[in-house]
């Protein structure tokens, strides 16, 4: 399983991922699950992915290989939007080449989820879901952020924080964070460490600078984590008991 | 959907469960989804159901249908494991029936998930979670709880607050209604009111109560709602920023 989040704000692009991949509970490693395309003061695109290992790595294999051939590809596309149609376009090439045609072959499942962001210069900064069927969707400003992978855990405090309108980039870091605790807690196969991107609108060296790898150790993530489960303890225990109770 | 969630503590059982079903949605109806079987003084057995409605229904009936009769029933089976094990074999029985021997037919799943829990006077407290395939497992001390139907929203603080020996009945119910208050703002599947029922061990006259039925205008529920959101919102508000931002 995986967990990745990226929101669009007015403030901003943000991406973050974990970083465990395993086929059954005896075979974890850590992969990377974001990658970055750009030309400086041009454009910065940034790839999330969740799904079969196989399928993504050969997706961003595909997409790598072409950025130095003649067709389209993922620095010379007009639009984000083409890019989104590119990344489905491979991705199907993918899954129909490994499954033989369909998406399911020997009860192995070779769907993958693809959140894609970024901004070209001569357009706004803008956020896409591709599914395994390579359609996807865009995120607006009623919806301004997408998950993929082991979303479930992670999603109310996202729900109850983010607005596209006033939340601030640090702050959507924070409640990036504070969603990976929360599903990391419940979800053995969500695992440290975290990459973090976030790319400012029109500021394109941004995208330059690698990710922020969050591990274990991580002073910032620690003093979050407990922060956070002391608060939410505090806020429980001042919250009133249950008056039907006939103590 | 569904969301149920039962609990065994030292300080004694408790069962919720909502009140919405749907098949798509646009056929949304409200049933009641927690079931009691007692004899005063001696037996006191709350059934929670998750899954396919005909199913679950089924179930229930033919559970109720039989109390009457001379072979083994809720009500004359010697301990609770054997009432899991009437439960999961009645289960077995209706799915063997609706679908014809297979679990699925015509793209139907026929599967339900009910819990099992309550006390036969000779043993004490008992819980079980009854799967699908009518097989079943029982709460313990590490693991005093369970769910059904749409989980994951209502977990971390399930995980976070609840401990077998420590959490007295109304922490647990007032844990349980955050839980759902989680899952209901992120999952339209599941819906009030609520029905919460609490099980004192040895103390049979309790389960002659109904349950609790807490709808949406209960002041209760909403004065939990409102202080745990704005709770969290505080707490979230007072973590530190992200360090690593370039402001």
């Amino acid at each position: 399983m995986t967990y990745c989040v990226a929101m669009r704000l007015r403030s901003g692009l943000l991406f973050a991922s974990d970083t465990r991949t395993n086929a059954g509970v005896d075979h974890i490693a850590s992969f990377r699950k974001m990658y970055q395309f750009q030309i400086p003061h041009q454009r910065e695109i940034v790839i999330l992915a969740a799904g079969n290992l196989a399928t993504t790595q050969s997706v961003l294999s595909l997409l790598n290989a072409r950025l130095n051939g003649e067709g389209e590809h993922l620095l010379n596309v007009p639009s984000l939007y083409d890019g989104a149609v590119l990344l489905g376009r491979t991705l199907k090439e993918v899954v129909a080449r490994d499954s033989g045609g369909g998406m399911q072959s020997q009860g192995v499942d070779f769907g993958a989820n693809f959140l894609l962001g970024g901004q070209i210069r001569g357009e706004g900064p803008r956020l896409f879901h591709v599914y395994p069927q390579g359609n996807f969707i865009e995120a607006t400003e009623d919806t301004p952020y997408f998950q993929i992978g082991e979303s479930k855990y992670g999603k109310p405090i996202i729900d109850r924080v983010i607005n596209y309108e006033t939340t601030p980039l640090d702050e959507a870091a924070k409640c990036t964070l504070v969603s990976f605790d929360s599903t990391i807690r419940s979800n053995l196969s969500v695992g440290l460490p975290i990459d973090m991107l976030m790319l400012r609108a029109n500021q394109f060296e941004q995208a330059m600078k690698p990710p922020h790898r969050i591990g274990r150790d991580d002073p910032y993530f620690l003093s979050l984590r407990d922060g956070w489960s002391k608060g939410l303890r505090k806020v429980f225990d001042e919250l009133p008991n249950e008056p039907w109770f006939d103590n």
